[in-house]
């Protein structure tokens, strides 16, 4: 079986054809990342991703073990862990003089699709290093920074993050762990936090746990939360480990997928002796979470996509070796023989969706992480703000589309396999499964929708969305320069519907049929993520109608292969899209007229 | 945690107030089957469901012992198998003197979603004797009736299918197991068969294995293949238990979900000692596995449809008691109250489309399960024949349609509970890697879709097609007579739609672009499957709206509920069924047209 994980050529594609990665090089910033050092990066991932990380995936599956309340993660997963750390890939974006390696968001996700699409569950715990880390680096004093960030940012010690209790999930307002002053500048923590990722486990000597609780006497709701940094073991003056600062591991949850990430119940300060420090301003730990939260939610539909990606490439090579039935212009010949699965009409359909929505999707989370590089590197505030709005708007489309297609294309994968893809004696079926977390951690994909339309839509005027419309539209005049008036008209025929449905649930969500307009949030962000693979697709298929003559012979399936899949997703795709606009239009409010009695008789 | 499995006043609806059920005890056949009795019936088999079936489902999910080439099933099966046993339950239909009941197939169905919500895995063994039963009833000739029916039907002795080889899964053609006369009557039987449900276990003392294999020098592909039974232990004339009859288990698979039902890997004859008699006449074993295929296609969308509709009820009560955030409308009031999550409107969302979905396959099964009874009643030929060609039509897509939708309604059971739903704290993410093998076996869905396009579509010039148009129309006829002309006219226009595009598919098949057509042979699939989903909400809605004022306090809000349910699905699923038909009329080709090269980059 190919061990791929994903397209090499479609990601270069993405970064150097349709993104542009080697003009990042051009900045202050990014100048030592042109386009050779780039290949080289992205080559050291993909080799550490398939040799070192992929073999410990399936290991991964038979999941933590708990024990006297200790976790210790597969035996697999300590080797490549190293090897992360050694390689300096724990915090690639991060500057070096913290410990990262400074580069490009898009290039770091082009190293995150290999790692996280060899094996999603381990590369939690890096990630969370990196996170919490970036936490201490944006929030934190410069003693906190001297104690905890190298150690975080080159793995040394492992990050979490402590916000959910169990009656605080989607509501975070509502979360009771206290901090007490205790005139030292510490606090006492007290509190019981679950769905702790990567919350006790044994591959690092110390964790930092960033902490969201209460002081006493702060006010109710979001409003009196503060952030706490808080290690499992304490961390000395010197940097040196002290105690045991009384974070313990209660139980671990057992979970429908991603096994080798433990999901921890810890209890902070049941002893009495948990200390933390304040990490930002007081009450204001729930904007510090916000701040961090595009990067976090870009990360979880990155996580989907990778995943996706990988079992679309273990599907396409199970298809094209995999004989069985003959092909369907022979069957009335009882001589015919059978052909390989790829032959099947069914099969082809599914194999181009799941492409049709890799390739889109991986186009849309590289322009993303290209606006975070954009942003950075702005020559001016206008600039930065303008790509600062093109994040804002489409982070929750990209975490809640991203990760609810990745789950489709697992499924197809699992389905183009037969039988076979039901066992684990294949991967995909495990992909499914881990998969599906995507959907509901960071926000569920409900909440991703509110966030669109209660937050981002009405943003500034609604700035952020309208620029989003015009970027669309220029791909768009640029394929009908290309030559591709029809795909091209589709797709703004699709774009302009989006924006009238937008202006629709705009002034619905405003009236007193708010909840209606609600009830409809996650269909409009559907529609808004299909509108998108459309606009993606076009874009693809512009440069590619403008390569393809003259491309070298290898690439010319390639090119070919997107302006095919562009008129998949546009031919078949969009006109689907349009009856989601219709049924938003309708805006029917029977959801959210029915009684709680009538969802079922007595 | 309510542990309700189905919403019985739904069932009753459809069984009493949509199928009139009780009308069956007007022919002689069902003369027993009055309301009173299948009440009686549809209450014994809940409470056998809900206080012994269900409590062993996680315990199931724990999976099967493979040691020794023997199987042991989770000790929790065992009750509950005799339970079933004792209750007559296995053979529910079958008459009553060859060990049956002789229930109208509805009525086994409504126990069945019970039974089968219940724990789908367990299920398997009971479903798979009753269905060898069935074969030897059918095919067998009066010894092997003496010798297997009874203790088949009454549940004494297991049952499997044989069909399915390494390299002859969706083919079936392909198979290589051999079958050689021995001069007595009997056929020495050798070869390997894979994913055999049941196949060896401990839950009753012998199997009988119907087998599909090729008598020595017969024609090859499916021409050449008969179908012998062939038991574990083999059965003496007089009745008696004789040797082993070497058919050994290799191994178990290790699956994605249904633990409880052990799939096993068989070698028949690997010492020369594996015998069988013919079951049905020479070469004509395929002939004998499509006479039983509608039933058994039936029934895997019953077993879709019913871990959906159990996970829908988990999903309700959940919702109905998990307080978290505040009611929408008092966002700004900082002294609001959580509520229970029901009251948020995405949370309504999800749950108003499992509903539409639920109620809408409970009809559609039922309306099916009623066509076999009727088929079996009728008074002339012309009326069996009419509800076999609906029968023959709805078949691939009621098997289809109600898996894939059984998955997303899992799906979103998971989603609706959001972390929790992830946990096998919760029984959704179960129910959710159950559902998925029922949209792989007994043919792939796009199998299912191959069938409807390739032999359903246009069988006897498309009379089958036609009549089911027929009866969708009548009842959109019925709705305007009722008031509901608003919605009948959507639902008119969905079917006319439907027809246009079954043309359309049937034409493109017959001319050179028959591999798009097959292409679009699973959205075809669908397209058919949501009209009638929402033919069968108008209909519901027609006996509600006719019902609901002079109806009793307690079945109004039901009542209502079901008017809701319509206009949710008519107003905000058929929009998209049309943007699927005119996906399908731009019967875009990029599928078939793509080089494999050009499905990922060198």
């Amino acid at each position: 079986m190919a061990q791929l994980i994903a397209d090499r050529r479609d990601i270069d594609f993405v970064l150097f054809e349709q993104m542009k990665a080697d003009e990042l090089a051009k900045t202050d910033k990014f100048a030592e990342f042109n386009k050779k050092t780039i290949d080289l990066i992205v080559n050291e991932a993909r080799n550490l991703a398939i040799k070192e990380i992929l073999p410990t995936n399936a290991d991964g599956d038979k999941g933590c073990v708990f024990e006297n309340n200790k976790v210790t993660v597969p035996e697999s997963f300590h080797r490549p862990y190293e090897l992360l750390c050694e390689g300096e890939w724990v915090a690639m974006q991060e500057d070096p003089e913290v410990g990262g390696q400074g580069m490009p968001a898009m290039v770091a996700q082009a190293a995150g699709e290999y790692f996280v699409g060899a094996n999603c569950a381990f590369m939690m715990y890096p990630g969370l290093s990196h996170g919490a880390g970036h936490l201490v680096e944006v929030f934190g004093t410069d003693k906190q920074k001297e104690l905890y960030l190298k150690n975080m940012y080159t793995g040394k010690w492992g990050g979490t993050m402590l916000l959910t209790e169990p009656e605080a999930g989607s509501d975070v307002g509502a979360l009771t762990t206290t901090a007490k002053p205790n005139g030292d500048g510490t606090y006492s923590i007290s509190g019981t936090k679950i769905f702790i990722s990567g919350g006790e486990h044994d591959l690092t000597e110390n964790i930092i746990h960033p902490v969201l609780a209460r002081i006493e006497g702060a006010p109710a709701g979001t409003a009196g939360i503060s952030l706490f940094a808080v290690p499992k073991i304490w961390v000395n003056d010197d940097g040196s480990l002290g105690e045991d600062n009384d974070v313990v591991c209660d139980r671990i949850e057992e979970k429908m997928g991603i096994h080798g990430s433990c999901t921890c119940v810890l209890t902070l300060g049941g002893k009495g002796k948990c200390k933390g420090t304040l990490l930002g301003e007081e009450n204001k730990g729930m904007r510090a979470m916000f701040q961090m939260m595009n990067e976090a939610r870009l990360g979880v539909g990155l996580q989907g996509f990778s995943m996706a990606s990988c079992a679309y490439m273990y599907a396409l090579d199970y298809t094209r070796q995999r004989k069985q039935g003959k092909n369907l212009l022979e069957f009335a010949n009882p001589d015919a023989q059978s052909v390989t699965i790829i032959n099947h009409p069914d099969v082809r359909r599914m194999l181009m969706t799941m492409k049709a929505y890799i390739d889109g999707m991986r186009s849309f989370l590289y322009f993303v992480g290209n606006c975070f590089d954009k942003h950075k590197t702005a020559g001016n505030e206008e600039e930065a703000e303008k790509y600062m709005n093109l994040i804002e708007v489409l982070i929750p489309v990209i975490k809640a589309y991203c990760t609810d297609r990745a789950f489709d294309v697992c499924s197809l994968a699992v389905q183009s396999y037969g039988g076979y893809g039901y066992t684990k004696e294949y991967p995909v079926e495990q992909l499914l499964r881990d998969t599906k977390i995507t959907c509901i951690y960071e926000g569920t994909n409900g909440i991703q929708a509110m966030d669109l339309l209660g937050r981002k839509l009405g943003m500034k005027g609604g700035k952020p969305f309208m620029e989003l419309m015009g970027v669309m539209m220029q791909t768009v005049a640029e394929a009908k320069e290309a030559g591709l008036e029809d795909l091209a008209a589709k797709v703004e025929a699709a774009v302009n519907g989006a924006g009238e449905i937008a202006m629709l649930m705009g002034k619905t969500a405003m009236s007193e049929k708010v909840l209606t307009a609600f009830a409809h949030a996650c269909p409009f962000q559907d529609v808004l993520g299909d509108t998108i693979m459309g606009w993606m697709h076009l874009w693809r298929a512009t440069i590619a109608t403008n390569k393809v003559e003259k491309a070298k012979s290898k690439d010319k399936p390639f090119y070919e292969g997107l302006i095919k899949t562009a008129n998949f997703y546009i031919n078949s795709f969009l006109p689907i899209t349009e009856g989601k606009r219709n049924s938003i239009k309708a805006m029917e409010s029977a959801a959210v007229d029915m009684t709680e009695d009538a969802f079922a008789g007595k």
